[in-house]
């Protein structure tokens, strides 16, 4: 059997007998000629046919012919005298996969997502995913980090915000982890730098375009750090190696979005909570200070604003108050109510959130005692603070969320092939 | 601040003052003189004090001083007229980390992993695995495979054999994924050529040496195949971008351990199941033949021939009958009783299971019903294939077993940083 030759390339293969193999994209029969549209990873291919055809979209087809030049074909080349043969027939997809955009409503895409991704436009988020995802482990490695598989069923809840799925673990009660928080952190003793990509649970209550059940968390997380600056720079560089590989790798799903990527500063501009506060009180006709946190109106106007006077589509924001901050996050030396964290907002949303951790034990005792929680039920996220832990920091990007906003979906779903929410557990 | 200097680094900074940080791996007081070995994630740096310390091991330590020239010491350098900060104290380790050789038991080390691990032959194996995932994804990413993540969370279990742990969602009973099976077969419909490195979990009742109840699987699929031997030949692509990674990586932790990477032959030896069975009859003094499966005993022994005849430590074993093969096996169309799957060997071990997949949906009907199971059970799985797959398959390796058997680990626990298991859900 001669080997395949993949769509994109068939202009450099004219005059040659070929074998190509894809789905049928189109099939236009005119009065005395049809054209089959031949879709595979790498693009379309025209076929022309003299006598009849009978395949429905989606049929899988082998196809032997010439290959033909010709200026009006796409890339200038078609194939000529094809002998086809059925792989494997299709029922009728759910909308039309030929046609340039998709109106088909965002459930049925997601009930169909088997060949409703196969559409150019739905499936070009998921090459930007793959694409970044490369390009964060490749900064992170480039720096040191050693890349880590924690469990996902864990004994206690480490976030004590989010809600929990259960687990029957051999009868035992046990729950889907909600982050690798404390994993992450044990590893830093072990490893000094450390990431992971890997699935997260939510059980979030809530329908909205930005929550998912499951998502995939990119994680890192920094030993030996000065204070939370040294983990912001390492997420600049995590960011723009995910940019700077989406440029490589998937510049063609960019393009047929209609996204532009954004620069990535040597230096995201950085503005401290309170700072942010006094500006919003300054600017806009409302007065947040005394609020622990922005809402996501002063996130949109800090993002514009970080636009307009730096030229930046990115902002960090530090200094977040501490009574909106995780048990485990370090307070600001200097200003103990204020932490060592920070957001970055990106196209005016939260995109990651990152900061310092506290790294002796007896400070997370204390801690955990001034928020009323009870130490015992965070004794293997405890445990590990006893063991000699360096200062260290870090942060989590969820990839869905990335990818929708740098693409500018308008639902994080968009970025997921099978999203688990509140009311899909199928496909 | 000056920045810091990381231990293996020492020797070329003889003459400067500098930091160092780390771990205090071990403290020797001698009569006008103690050596002080600080541990990173680069190595040790011996620092020579002449007044009194009193630091436990373990201990996070900061050292400012000067790198002199010693014969003796370490690299050839050390530091002196040392500044100790204390960054953090730790209890003392359940054993001593700065001993070369490990005499703590499995429980005693996986009860304390997030400091056992910091010792060098303990870490070594996570070393390896992580250059292991990077090799695999490289090598699929030069195949134009696209990288992609799927539900853990399902609404039915996918491997009819194995067990399934139950979960909670939402007040809907669901499981955790056995595999991404049914999701990386529909993805090929999208992409062609898919892959995914992430958690699958098993409800292992068993507790034996190479069971985990979570383990990372890298699985890959591919479309477009004429039969089995085509994913064979990804998989040798890609176990051998595997050992390279392993070799150019992380060359330190496999010699560490003493192990041997071993050569992948550019063609992988193969041998058909019933030939298999006739050679063991005719040369060991059972009679496997009649046999669905091959007994550990036999697997040994077919490796141990393959590397005497063929000079290889990697072997497949094809042609596997259909009754021990998951429904969505495609058989072998000259004997449709055997199937077109596949077992690859390795030092006499089961390392990898893969095959060509059925791919239209009126076989999976029959397989199902064949097998007397209800195919309505199978729903999502079946939906895809009346979507249009082009023939297709894949593989998976538990990256575990494959870090475990590469290094001659006793226990795949040993490449798992914090084991599930039917007795382990902590730490």
């Amino acid at each position: 059997m001669i080997s395949r030759t993949m769509a994109a390339d068939l202009p450099r293969h004219v005059g040659e007998h070929v074998r190509i193999a894809g789905w049928v994209h189109r099939l236009r029969v005119l009065k005395s000629v049809s054209f089959l549209v031949v879709r595979d990873r790498s693009g379309l291919a025209q076929v022309v046919l003299t006598g009849p055809l009978d395949v429905g979209e989606e049929t899988v087809v082998e196809v032997h012919g010439l290959v033909t030049a010709n200026d009006r074909a796409p890339g200038g080349a078609e194939v000529t005298g094809p002998r086809i043969t059925v792989l494997a027939t299709s029922t009728p997809p759910p909308f039309d996969l030929y046609r340039p955009t998709v109106t088909a409503t965002l459930p049925t895409i997601l009930d169909n997502a088997a060949v409703a991704l196969r559409h150019p436009r739905l499936r070009a988020p998921f090459e930007v995913s793959a694409a970044s995802v490369a390009g964060f482990r490749a900064a992170l490695r480039e720096r040191g980090s050693t890349e880590i598989h924690t469990p996902k069923i864990v004994g206690s809840a480490t976030e004590s915000g989010a809600s929990v799925f259960g687990v029957d673990y051999f009868g035992t009660p046990a729950f889907l982890a909600q982050s690798p928080q404390l994993f992450k952190q044990a590893m830093v003793g072990v490893f000094e730098r450390v990431h992971e990509v890997g699935p997260v649970f939510r059980a979030e209550p809530h329908d909205t375009t930005r929550h998912l059940a499951q998502y995939t968390s990119l994680d890192a997380e920094l030993g030996f750090v000065a204070d939370h600056r040294d983990v912001m720079a390492l997420l600049r560089a995590a960011v723009a190696g995910m940019v700077a590989a989406v440029a490589q790798d998937a510049p063609a799903a960019v393009a047929l979005l209609g996204a532009a990527l954004p620069d990535v500063p040597a230096q995201i501009p950085e503005i401290h909570f309170t700072d942010a506060q006094a500006l919003l009180a300054r600017h806009t006709d409302t007065d947040p200070r005394g609020e622990p946190d922005l809402a996501p109106a002063h996130e949109r106007w800090l993002s514009a604003w970080a636009e307009r006077e730096h030229g930046s589509e990115f902002l960090f924001v530090t200094g977040y108050p501490m009574v909106k901050r995780p048990f485990y996050t370090h307070p600001d030396p200097d200003r103990p109510e204020s932490s060592n964290s920070f957001d970055l907002l990106f196209r005016g949303l939260e995109l990651v959130t990152g900061g310092q951790r506290l790294h002796r034990h007896a400070d997370y005792v204390a801690a955990l005692e001034r928020r009323g929680e009870d130490p015992a039920a965070h004794q293997d996220h405890l445990d590990v603070f006893a063991r000699g832990m360096p200062p260290h920091g870090g942060f989590a990007i969820g990839l869905e969320r990335w990818t929708a906003r740098l693409l500018g979906l308008d639902n994080v779903r968009r970025a997921a092939l099978f999203p688990r929410d509140r009311h899909r557990l199928h496909p």
